[in-house]
């Protein structure tokens, strides 16, 4: 399904029995050590797997050969028992593929506190390693509340990049997390491929907000294994992977649980772009401006005390708030409540206290998601 | 409609047509000078009001003879018009007190950037004035979106203390704002006072959270004015104004917009008192917890997660919450679901990091909330 894949990787996907039906074990393997990076959640009760995911590429000197994942169980909350199912099912995977256990990136995310399973994970790995490629399975295998899955590719002077992600927007109860895993055959030693990785990060999954929780098992992880033989420049790398990061991104806010407008923020004239992000979070994450949006209220009372709310110190309170292109303050409020009718609406906050800015992506808070988090029962 | 009522003190109200209806502006004065202390909103964007009575405080020595409060309009974003307009209801009733202008605190909630008429303001202040002493209606004029007045009073030992509060848990849209006022006729001096109201409002107003919002207006106000010739213990006083402060924050938080259960979340063994209300906070304002208490889903998962997602550094991952005496993680969570059906419900969060320790007090998050802040029409 992706446009574009990159040499020397594979992924597939089976059902394991950890979801009651359906895909909900992943893999994506290369053919040969990669290059990694990534991101972890700064949730202080992490999962088993995001501890021991970020141990091994801390002592494989950040390489990878594959990446598992499964939907179903977040192996959270599962103390010692938890740590030895993610380690007996590195081991097990990393003899299969005849790598060092170090090598093997584990994730998962689903229900916390519940045993996880390793004996199904590790009987469904022969069936995983020896399946033919399908980006379209591995994209299904790690959704939990998602309602599509999200996948983005790119192609630039010859470097591949594909990128998967899970999320519903807002993070979802007992079935928590957003998780991405990105793979590329261009050829980026690690002090670039995290660097990059961050960048990108920043301006894409960090860069939604829904509901403003963290998860235990949040994941961004990136594999280069330079399959393609061609060593990209940083920046037109570091480009590339953004390009697909804030796709996948998007879709997530998109796809927010109940959600029913899809909103970009954009902020500027802050003290800087961090800053300028900060605020825009602020903005994004809002229940009054949320609920404004859904109402098609152009009540811009409510984007300027959150703006006010960031904590980030301004150096004027002149503010300028657009909608398209109409004024919100003390503005034309008719044309305003129209152009907040739309599906897809952009809000432009202008502040007077430096040049920095940022793009920040949400939906809207409607009584769909009172309602599916509600009545989800343990 | 208070039980105790401290000496010197007066409180009116009168209809000035700034709503559409009701009583809308309200006054209370001491007969002498008092010693004043106040807390003001953290919000960039403060409204005329706050500027105004903050650099009253200043310029008086922290002395106040009366606090002039009006709803339905909050005089926020109006430029130097609306700074125009406070300080003209100021000097006005500054001199119809025979007092100085900087002995005057002017409060404001209600709408965003809409002018408000000093004309309707000044126009009623003989009025309030010259009025009968009615607590009761002073509560009716200060509120917005409440749905039932807010008062508290106390007497410990001669010293009698008398609160009013209005915010209906969320802040609401363009009827922002959190606000009290308080009025003791104890002897106490300014730094007391001062330490005494920034202990009680920690321990108070800001222990509840609804939405996570500050307004352009909030502020707390106490004035002393010593009529009963005692001079309480520091200890005593600050108790006792603690005990009137925490009666209105719960009354705030009981009447949560849409709310239909009223939570109070212990929090032990943090690493300090400080520590243990940000981790509070964060828990009663993240959405998945607000919502599984209104599903009355034991759904323990949600909490560990918002605990983690505090930003404060833990000393172990060991944790353990209960609902009343019953344990939740990995606990009878059929007990536990009877337990969350109740309409006030005490959730006990314990950590292993310390002997930090706070109260926060928070409303469930109901479709309700939604319908009144999406249907809300500027």
């Amino acid at each position: 399904m992706p446009e574009f894949f990159p040499l020397g990787f594979k992924t597939t996907a089976v059902s394991a029995g950890i979801k009651k039906s359906g895909l909900d074990l992943g893999l994506i393997v290369s053919d040969r050590s990669a290059t990694a990076a990534a991101v972890f959640t700064k949730n202080a009760f992490p999962a088993a797997p995001v501890l021991v995911s970020k141990s091994n590429l801390a002592s494989s000197g950040h390489r990878l050969r594959a990446v598992l994942v499964n939907s179903g169980n977040a192996n959270a909350c599962n103390g010692e028992d938890g740590m030895n199912v993610a380690q007996k099912c590195v081991s097990t995977l990393a003899q299969q593929l005849g790598c060092s256990p170090s090598e093997i990136f584990v994730s998962s995310t689903g229900v916390i506190g519940r045993p996880l399973s390793a004996e199904r994970i590790c009987g469904s790995l022969p069936a995983l390693i020896g399946g033919a490629s399908n980006p379209e399975a591995f994209s299904q295998a790690i959704m939990t509340t998602d309602t599509f899955p999200k996948v983005a590719s790119s192609e630039v002077d010859g470097v591949k990049v594909v990128g998967f992600a899970k999320g519903s927007g807002m993070i979802h109860p007992n079935m928590a997390t957003m998780l991405s895993f990105i793979a590329t055959d261009g050829r980026i030693d690690f002090p670039e491929l995290d660097r990059a990785l961050r960048y990108a990060v920043d301006r894409s999954f960090h860069s939604i907000t829904v509901d403003g929780d963290t998860s235990t098992n949040d994941v961004v992880a990136v594999l280069a294994n330079g399959a393609s033989g061609i060593s990209p420049a940083p920046q037109a790398f570091t480009a590339q992977l953004m390009n697909v990061c804030q796709q996948l991104a998007k879709s997530i806010a998109r796809d927010g649980e109940g959600a029913s407008k899809f909103v970009e923020l954009i902020i500027e004239g802050a003290p800087s772009d961090d800053a300028a992000r900060e605020i825009g979070r602020c903005v994004a994450r809002s229940p009054l401006v949320k609920t404004a949006i859904y109402g098609s209220d152009p009540n811009w009372g409510r984007l300027v005390a959150a703006v006010g709310n960031s904590g980030v110190p301004l150096l004027s309170n002149q503010i300028e708030i657009y909608i398209d292109d109409v004024a919100m303050i003390h503005g034309d409020l008719a044309a305003a409540q129209q152009k907040m009718k739309a599906k897809e609406i952009t809000i432009r906050i202008v502040l007077h206290s430096g040049t920095g800015r940022a793009t920040v992506w949400t939906c809207d808070f409607t009584e769909g998601y009172i309602r599916i988090n509600a009545d989800y029962t343990t």
